[in-house]
């Protein structure tokens, strides 16, 4: 079995990060991000989101970058708004609770994975503010790609952070997907983070080993920031080899590359299921598509392929997920056991 | 300058490390442990320590696995009793009360970075037990090789977790140099861990670019210590770069060769230093070494070779680590810039 | 403007309450629960809830009651099932989450402020067991009276927390009107209890001056709770004005008399609502009454009485709740004022 | 045994707070601080500590006082500065380190419970500031009364807030027995907070029934100290009788004239113990005396007095603490038994 569409986190390194690691093994180097590399990644991300102060610091998961992100924006007795299957309340088994010192998410309805505007404007006034009995208003969370593989247009992104700025509200991007969202949109990553107050800058499914930037805008909270990461244990000491993988992947537009690779597979796959009249359940966008298939065709596929499945209904829910090695072949392959 | 003494986490991989690195990249792999190479690194690792049901978590940083290993033993109102130069108070902001909620380190005195076991059952006792306004007696954290650069024997180990034990309290190792006192007591792993519950078993710092298995003797708390790796932010989704790091370090007893090379460097060093009159301050029993020299000497060292400094006495006190790769050749010209 | 309808924490103590205040004020009295009323609470509270080896635990607000109670029952890496207004999502600052180290409330539907039993069971199903990603299932609450004002039959909180055990999950009673539903009910304390593991047992709101008792069941978590209770500031020390109230309440039967009263009233109020024709929201069971009005007529009756008010509509929803020294003569007044 | 020596908590309520819950009982009140008592308590202690902006909130032990306080002062990744007897570090069951996250206490060393300056100062400077790897310096908590029953001048108090305010610190002081060491100074309540930024003001010990002022300088940070209350739940529903308590205890100084009757009953003792030529421990300046007796005197004793003890030596010691309603013919009766 070798057909691998679990998510695209089962994907290999890109080579040049791999050969960066190599190269970066090289004798000694100061800990701590006192490497040589990490001034360079820094200016990078910095001219890239067009932030020209802005914090970078490195970690090696989503979930960490997600967490640390938060605590730095949101206090114990704040509440953090998000889409209701938003990783941060699904997947990272209560990650921000842990790190924000017991903040609450507050679930926002949306269909296709978006957050609805009218929803997330009625949940930020019912909370409303100067109510001692209640968490405070604090952050909003987003993902893009969302976590349905569709997309929040600019504009879309744009209403909702004016929305939480309007409340005094800062906002929070997860992108572990930053670059799959980026490519699809066909914009820089400055317009994606343009609303954004401090961003998850995902690597790791796209290329990477492990490594992803937390990229805040104003460096006021740099320095807690700092301390947090390092509190929870991510302040790595051989920090080269995350500067190198990460100076790697923003080189010669490496992120965007694969994050296209990874897309166009996705949407070859995306083509075919519709070619073959297969009930996709939202408008797959980038890399990550869902299907309805009856159970006698997911036994024929999973007997060579892997996937996500929600098997809990007549014809069980799969989410396939292309990562940037994936051929037209594997897709084709895919398809075939799936029709 | 490219004298590095500074820690033995400013060294590279070793080869065969790197080597499974770029062999793991091949091709797809189940994330989040679900690999390959996981039960092979469990089951060398049961057999190192002799504990057949034991469980290994992996995650990339000592502090990590440090604080993890203490939230699975200590509850939120218990105290972790350490030396008063431990690790984990000293270097790890904080990282212990994060994990656990709030535990209390209580600091045993001992001369040489070792404590004095008088003192711990003192210490355990003056807490008592059945006081609600105390915390509550929840581990001993031992660390071995100190952080003076010295060793607890078998002997002296056994005598600190059976005072713990007496008292019904688990022991936790902060083994960040496991290999070091391995190799410089002439012991098996076995025998360092045999009065511990759970081991902070180090490979960052010795050849590996950002691994520690957390081990657990009783499985009983497994599931408990995988969701608060989880929560943290630690469990890799690529797992399997963690899987090969540790595998290739198991394997061939490279960790004991690693630690062995890095042991003869520092005993070099220290044979050097007391040839030449230096003071030093603890006994140096490993790869790494304390002494003082007038400020003189440090400017002109400190011109070509980086080394830790407290810069705050007329004869300042600096530190200094060999890690596996220091040369006769590196270790000789640290000594003439310091003679 | 006396007429105070705003909440039933706006009463007084009743006078044996105070009287009892009055009375243990005589000479000195070992403190933190070792005066000499607290074995009586402790083995009333056994003999009322037919609990025979119950630990009983004084604090002096619902909020501390039920956060201690679910740190009780509940890792941080666990789940709360709640329904989406319990007291412990909406009015409590986030005060599960800091008690219990960030576990996570999972909000379940259902009208008239009672928990759909379906949605709790999809609920409890949908986290599943074993997901590493996943907050963990740990705790069923549960409200009676409810937010709504409305009663869970006995019946209703036997399928709930049969539920909730059928998954393992141990029940919490959100009990700050416990006497309330008890006197609507018709039933025993211990029918009450009968299907929960832990009862905050509320005082404060029905005649007591700030005394709410934690009852757990089953003592082996007894002396977490203890620690727990102290390390967030509720272990008094002259915890003998804690003890004397709740005697005085359970004397006699004084907590189900004054909750008869506070219903009593609740349900003139009611009838007058009803008779004359207004929109009443939830059918009113016990001492608290939700209805609309038109904005005109809010205005003229807060001139001259005090309740609740979500202005947020055409026709305001307000909430009306009578204490235990509500007169006739005073809901009369309060209908003629909405009339 | 009617000798009750053990705590001043022992004590019983001053008639004038007495007869202020009585008072207060009459009809409906607002809760949650909204009563009509409140504004004035604010009011009068501004006053009395001349902090004309401060905030005052009620709470009903000292350790929620103390921890609250800190909680607004220290992040989770600081450290508070505290004498190593001090209720916070030895009595309150790590209510610092659940408050604030996970905050870190160095203690500091010095003679008869009062910090030594030097001592503090070393501390400060070895923590020092921009490392990422230890606890930040986050703030100093100083006891007056001390915990060895010895007082700080006011001259030593502005020695230790100067070397706080000099490293950029904050200061909290925890006035468990404010009022006793203002009475022992014979100086103002203004002159005891002249150094700090926040005090628990506590009124349990000295005939309150429950309540301590947290009172706070600078109100910037009022409103979240008034959310981490709620979340602890420590907010009051009943409020009234809160600050009911503190105005009478406020009133025609009657915070002071129970802290004189206890101090003159303290030092009775003292001049009995000394006359009579006991191993007396610390300097009793207050209302609280250590002493060390032979066990055969103790066992006489303790047949008919109550009194700490700590039964670790040849001659254990004991600690004897007088409330103000202690009468000359208590202590010389209790004299007589240690004689």
């Amino acid at each position: 079995m070798n057909l691998n569409f679990a998510s695209d986190n089962t994907g290999p390194m890109a080579q040049p990060v791999l050969d960066a690691i190599v190269t970066a093994n090289a004798g000694a180097a100061m800990p701590y991000g006192n490497d040589i590399w990490m001034p360079q990644v820094r200016d990078r991300i910095r001219a890239l989101f067009a932030w020209p102060g802005a914090e970078v610091l490195l970690v090696t998961s989503g979930t960490a970058a997600n967490a640390l992100a938060l605590s730095a924006l949101v206090p114990p007795y704040g509440a953090i708004f998000a889409h209701k299957t938003a990783h941060i309340e699904v997947d990272e088994c209560g990650a921000p609770e842990f790190f924000t010192g017991g903040a609450k998410l507050i679930l926002i309805e949306g269909a296709d994975g978006r957050m609805d505007p009218l929803a997330l404007t009625k949940a930020i006034a019912r909370l409303g503010t100067g109510n001692v009995h209640g968490v405070q208003p604090g952050a909003l969370s987003l993902t893009n790609v969302t976590e349905a593989g569709t997309l929040y247009s600019l504009a879309q992104m744009a209403e909702l952070t004016g929305a939480a700025r309007a409340a005094g509200l800062p906002s929070h991007l997860d992108g572990a997907r930053f670059a799959n969202a980026c490519a699809a949109l066909g914009c820089t990553a400055a317009e994606m983070a343009a609303g954004f107050d401090i961003v998850s800058f995902g690597g790791t499914k796209n290329g990477c080993m492990g490594v992803e930037a937390v990229v805040l805008r104003d460096p006021a909270r740099a320095w807690e920031l700092a301390l947090r990461r390092k509190r929870a244990g991510h302040l790595w000491s051989k920090h080269r080899f995350l500067s190198a993988q990460m100076l790697a992947y923003l080189q010669d537009e490496l992120w965007l590359e694969t994050a296209r690779a990874a897309n166009a597979a996705g949407q070859r796959l995306a083509r075919g299921l519709r070619a073959m009249g297969a009930e996709i359940v939202h408008p797959p966008e980038a890399n990550m598509i869902f299907a309805r298939f009856d159970r006698a065709t997911h036994d024929r596929a999973r007997a060579q392929a892997q996937y996500g499945l929600e098997d809990d209904a007549d014809r069980p829910l799969c989410r396939m997920v292309c990562d940037f090695t994936k051929t037209d072949a594997e897709v084709d392959r895919l398809l075939t056991l799936l029709s």
